[in-house]
């Protein structure tokens, strides 16, 4: 410290000239991150490796509390860097699992989850083929020799799909879907191929990077080790693969999709119905109201059929919501009679019920919660 | 480069020692930070300054640009240190606006929202007294020569409280409450004191770490210039003060905060009801499965009584609950005969009413579920 206070300005540039330093040290990271990725595409590395993920983070953190730095700021700061990362590593691809690639046929392959996955696939040396709905009379031609047949058509649209491909898929290759439904598909896969078949659903949209830390869900088909080689291919795109029994993955899918993306819909319909001021409830929104009003906002710009399939081809999703609204009038009786008492018995249950994962989930969206207060930009009133 | 490629071991190694320079960055800035809030203090320039802010993100996203960096990256990089900055410069203390402090005496100053405000009024050089529900026979010497006063008890409380305050303000005192509801409180004390009246509700919960980048809603009472000060050191403090009609807050709260508070209790219910797996839930979910089963769960770890407050004193919230509900049947039957042309119909005429937020929302929430993305630590399977 100087002997006499610095001014203003003269602690603003040197707080500036911190930030370039910053700045250079990205730089020189990236530089080592794509040695890295070179070393990994070489090698046939995965991309995302959590053990060592884990340990670099530790041993920062335990680094920045000796040094009087807080151990929060320096994981979250390394968190965002990482992801760079592990989109950068990508850039220069990725190693094939295969020693002889073979070719790759997306059906479906001009949508957003079909482009995706067909740009991950080239980058790793496939050979990669589209056949959408205009190609049907070239589709022998297209699928010869595939080594994979991957379907990534509308939920509607997949049953019908995979019963056209009956008899055109090479008999050594995979069959799999990407489909947000499983047991419908699966089924119709494995009736119209006697190979290979197994059903998959990658958990995250198709505007993501890279599969980098996105979990896909596996459901076995057959000739499970003759598929190894496309989860293989998953995991070394950082993907985490997770095993689902189809039914058991289509029953939590109609609560976490179906009904979620559901009650959006009517929430939206009800925002618009009572014409609420949306200026004046953003002037006066805490993050957390922000929040939510965008994550109902987010669902409208996107494609209403998305949406609509995710919804109509869930039937459990209707029984589900069918059920969520008979609770909804309960409540509103509750809430007519001013119970409190019932309302705070209630709650506590739910507390009880969610256990542990409560304080897990407080600590959990506190935590993004204060990344969104970070992101607002207040003019001073 | 070098000529032959290094090995993994090695690059691992640089990569660590750019990230320990960056902590030696950010031990560095966190120093400069501390003159500067020394400086601040010193001369009473308040913590958030939005156009300082803008301007340095500004110049640091050009220059990594210029450099081959992500301009998002860097921003997110800083943003997040930037919050830091705001939390330490509090640490310092804060300049008090007035000449002569005074004391501020907190109502409920026992609570959380009270003790968050008692520890940045007695960091400004204010003498702070709490006057709790067992105090009230010593209440008058406790509020004699007040400067303010504030009260900060639950919803339900408020009115009688303020009450009980008739001619125990000191006549210039300021009187003032930080309740989430305005209309019905500031009736309350413009009749129970004829001096200078405001009321304030800060759109955040007790658990922020300063008032920085927070907003606080105001609502003009009575002797606006002779409740300027309070204002001015919120504002000091780094709040963004937001002017509102007391009325129009109020029904705003309702929508934002009653009626989402209220559907979310019913889907708690709901999922304690239906059982499900919330393990496997978790499994299969995409971060933004995950955020929105948090949000659910963070309300559970919470006080029943807060939430019941803030349900059961909305009048307006339960018309807007009713109206909801009905909208839900209604859209269920819709669900019920797969009328998906109306489905659609509705999605795009609520897309209408969103105009271009829909698509701010969708790059807002998306930037944050790419947060949410970094949070998760994936064990491959």
């Amino acid at each position: 410290m100087p002997d006499r206070p610095r001014d203003l300005d003269v602690l603003r540039a040197a707080i500036d000239d911190v930030d370039r330093r910053l700045l250079d040290l990205l730089s020189e990271r990236r530089d080592l991150v794509a040695e890295v990725a070179r070393w990994k595409t070489a090698h046939g590395a995965p991309v995302y490796v959590p053990d060592r993920e884990a340990a670099l983070l530790s041993a920062r953190r335990d680094e920045a509390a000796a040094a009087g730095v807080s151990p929060d700021l320096v994981e979250d700061l390394l968190r965002r860097i990482m992801r760079e990362s592990y989109r950068a590593e990508g850039d220069h691809g990725y190693r094939c699992v295969l020693d002889d690639p073979g070719a790759v046929v997306i059906i479906g392959g001009g949508g957003a989850m079909g482009g995706l996955l067909g740009g991950l696939f080239a980058r790793s040396g496939y050979e990669v083929r589209v056949l959408e709905s205009g190609d049907w009379d070239r589709a022998a031609d297209i699928l010869a020799d595939a080594a994979l047949v991957l379907v990534s058509v509308p939920i509607a649209a997949t049953v019908d799909v995979i019963e056209k491909l009956r008899g055109l898929v090479p008999p050594g290759a995979v069959l799999a879907d990407v489909t947000s439904r499983k047991d419908a598909p699966l089924a119709a896969m494995l009736a119209a191929h006697p190979g290979p078949v197994v059903g998959l659903h990658p958990m995250c949209g198709p505007t993501v990077p890279t599969l980098a830390k996105q979990v896909v869900v596996r459901c076995v088909g057959r000739d499970h080790d003759d598929c190894a080689w496309v989860l293989d291919q998953l995991k070394l795109w950082g993907a985490s693969v997770v095993d689902a029994d189809a039914r058991a993955h289509d029953r939590a899918m109609a609560l976490v999709q179906a009904l979620r993306h559901f009650a959006t819909f009517v929430y939206g319909v009800h925002l618009q119905e009572e014409d609420a001021d949306l200026a004046a409830m953003l002037d006066l929104s805490s993050p957390i109201y922000r929040l939510e009003l965008a994550m109902t906002g987010r669902l409208f710009a996107q494609d209403p059929d998305l949406y609509a399939d995710i919804v109509f081809d869930s039937p459990e999703g209707l029984e589900l919501a069918e059920r969520f609204g008979e609770r909804f009038t309960r409540s509103v009786d509750l809430y007519r009679r001013g119970d409190r008492d019932e309302f705070r018995r209630q709650f506590l249950a739910v507390r009880a019920w969610f256990g542990p994962l409560a304080d897990v989930f407080l600590t959990e969206s506190s935590a993004l919660l204060a990344q969104a207060d970070d992101r607002l930009d207040r003019s001073s009133g």
